[in-house]
């Protein structure tokens, strides 16, 4: 081979580590339901060049570093448990210079009991709580986020006045179905702040602000939810939304003879539209 | 080609059909929000061994047939609805002779606004209702169920005097985490009754009696689960559950020295075991 | 309660458990990779009824056992195996009267090395073996299958002739293009056969066959596909295919003045047709 | 609400379009099955903040375009026609000024009919070709990749001289099963050159070079499989690699009184071990 190349950019790491921890350590047992990928980065070259290992971390003993610290170091929110995963991964070894933690929390309700809540049973629910931590040596980044929120509503919802070319055979409308699967993630101007408290207050937003507005877009929806959620979190520094539109489509009932007043809809898997974008505070 | 063949039990239909309906003639809007799946038997013979289509109902028809009869002949339950279809698919040609209606319902919660439910504004929300209807001449048959509901206890679960040979190596416990995504589906004796009510009951009923006993297997909490859905629910005839044993293992922590006193463990993703099994009226 | 209740049909086991043998005592290694489910039925009522798990089997034996006896057990086809690990699921314990395993298999190819086969090095294929064993005291059923063999034919294949009603829409076609995913299983009336090499005869045939006619319906595909496969497979009883019609719609390019003379098709992922049928001998 | 809040980074488009085309002018029809996904950025700044859709693209204009330009546009390579639709999305409206297609090629094999090649049926094939065309007003950037190309190995496979703390319980080992889903992405440095071709020499590269070596760590087989590929694809500037470590983990049957000499394991499917890099021209 007469090629000569050189590593680039590059990392390792585990995906799809499973935790689950119970506390037990007071009257009603709480849990979290965690799913942890972590990735290093640092200087990996010989591994890759020579075939020289002296230094490397292995996945399998951070994925035990995983459930190790867990035990005493998850207490409260992910953020702050993928910030201590992230430092420790960053003294394992001479090489690494570089950690992210990617965290995907199930959510869970306690289940009620003759009115009350039960103590050690519990209903999974529908919202996911993510967050992300990319450390180096000077630095740390948090971004948390919600995934897996389904919205929809059936009317004041329109899509009008957009550019028109020889490709364009959408009909304008003014009442239409929306419906969305929200992605949002967003970053931190006040670090040290309650996580979970963050995440509760941004969720509550965006089901106040969902529906109280006529929607003329996705793009318009989603900077209204955006400002929302700035307005009530001022720990954030900035948020980010990824919104499938998930295209409700009239059947054409008139070709058995009937009308179709907004009732009949075929709920299109694909294609669908993607929204995505960033809401700043100016 | 010297073989000699027939064809022998046999069916076609349409898949994945995303039907949506908004009920707009009230103050609040009321959504349903249905993947139907349909299918027909019949005499079908001559289409297979010699290519002739003569009377067949093409899937497009029925798929043109979900959306048209939904207009006016969806108002209540999914069952209801089911046996309106597999009755108008039973009408479709001369060789049509018995149809299937699968029906997976997403479930949808009112947003609040204002303190107030909000008259258009939905939020997906987890079990799924699902049915199936089967017709035949003489006879129809109607089950429901539920999809996705995942229950969890962090303790007063076991599993222990079970058989050990020399392929056991499982200890026993009388303290583990129990895990599972109910799959529940009944049959009705009383199949004019409210569907939808039933289908609430039986749902209430799950979550009062997951949580409320030790459960020393699985297979004694299925027992115990049909008890209760049977005895809140009259109208059912009998009601099968497919449990899969979501294990977490407790992970081994003292090889770092640690203890871990049931709070870390790993929420193992496959395999896993599968409990079913019917509970009838005796 | 005042319910009275008892229990119906049951049975347990494992999915999911991943099975990976390497065949070293060869100058080639070989390898099989097979997903199996266990399930075993019997004398249950006990545990379900008053949660006494005398003489139970737990799911953790079964899936030792697939590994354990894979090892001298699992030589050549995943039927033989399947077989072996059924009868020893029925010695399992006083309770166990019945089992079902259930296989896939994955097939790898061998990658060529200098123009000669590699002896330890192998790419992932894309169609699935699979296996269902069914035993009980006094019987054995197997049968085999294919799974996720993705056939098209782009002419030779039409729809015509079906049955039209008011709610019809779809044109009549001789010219379409044909899409499926085979689903194939069978059963045997020569149980003692080298399975794999049916299997072989059977895929052979799939592929012989698929090509060489104008398809009228995709049933009467089904049927020739069904007809050449126990032709040259005596030791098949009857054959089951489930297609999915994988629908691709001509695009309407006519709206921007374009003609679309069998050219530019949306392949739609749903909703979509399914025929289902089995094919027997005479 | 008092937060002042500015629109940031933004883009939308289409997702899923489902494209196929039947080249029917020739001898044996050709196909092309491409999963394709458009996105535009731009001006869009008024549609978000006020609502004012003026000059805005729909995403349906989007997909109509994906079909019509494929009639005359789509005569060779993804990375041809993505250039092609990339510069006409660029052309839509006032308001756009950059756009990223996305496609995802499923590769199919025409069928052999009596020992020649079939002119108009094809069987699915397992890898698949990507690629990416990123354009804004002054530049285009295209890459192109290989996803879903299962590769496993029996041998000739170790991880051993890796750093050893307190979390590592993992031992060493000189023979172990690797397993893998490569996942690839190149740039290059010929932008004109024939993509399918060098596609073809990268994947025949991945083929020849996987086996051919004693893989220290995923790592160093990361970098051979780097090498090989730019040195014979002069065309491409570098190349990333995102490995899943598929474990497999030998089964302990000791504890049946068995050995195991390398010959049963579990295929685990979570955790894994992911390495990603890039491998560059030195």
């Amino acid at each position: 081979m007469t090629v000569k190349v050189k590593l680039g950019d590059n990392n390792y790491g585990k995906a799809d580590v499973r935790l689950f921890k119970v506390f037990r350590d007071r009257p009603q047992h709480d849990i979290k339901d965690v799913q942890v990928r972590v990735a290093v980065t640092g200087d990996f070259e010989a591994a890759h060049s020579v075939g020289d290992n002296t230094g490397l971390v292995a996945t399998d003993t951070m994925r035990n570093l995983v459930y190790a610290l867990a035990r005493d170091g998850l207490t409260g929110s992910i953020e702050a448990f993928g910030q201590h995963l992230a430092a420790e991964l960053m003294a394992r070894g001479p090489r690494v210079t570089g950690a992210r933690v990617t965290l995907t929390e199930h959510t869970w309700a306690r289940l009620m009991s003759g009115g009350q809540p039960h103590d050690h049973s519990f209903v999974r629910q529908m919202p996911k709580h993510t967050a992300t931590v990319e450390r180096t040596a000077g630095d740390t980044q948090v971004e948390s986020g919600i995934d897996d929120l389904y919205l929809l509503k059936t009317t004041n919802s329109g899509w009008a006045g957009f550019h028109r070319d020889e490709f364009t055979t959408l009909p304008e409308t003014h009442d239409r179905i929306l419906a969305t699967v929200v992605s949002a993630r967003w970053t931190y101007r006040t670090p040290d702040c309650d996580h979970d408290d963050v995440w509760q207050r941004a969720y509550t937003a965006l089901l106040d602000v969902f529906p109280d507005h006529y929607s003329p877009s996705m793009q318009h929806t989603l900077y209204r939810l955006g400002e929302a959620v700035l307005d009530r979190c001022p720990e954030m520094e900035r948020v980010h939304f990824s919104f499938p539109n998930r295209h409700h489509i009239l059947y054409p009932l008139e070709r058995y003879g009937m009308t179709n007043p907004g009732t009949i809809f075929h709920a299109d898997a694909e294609p669908y539209g993607v929204i995505e974008g960033w809401v700043e505070r100016a």
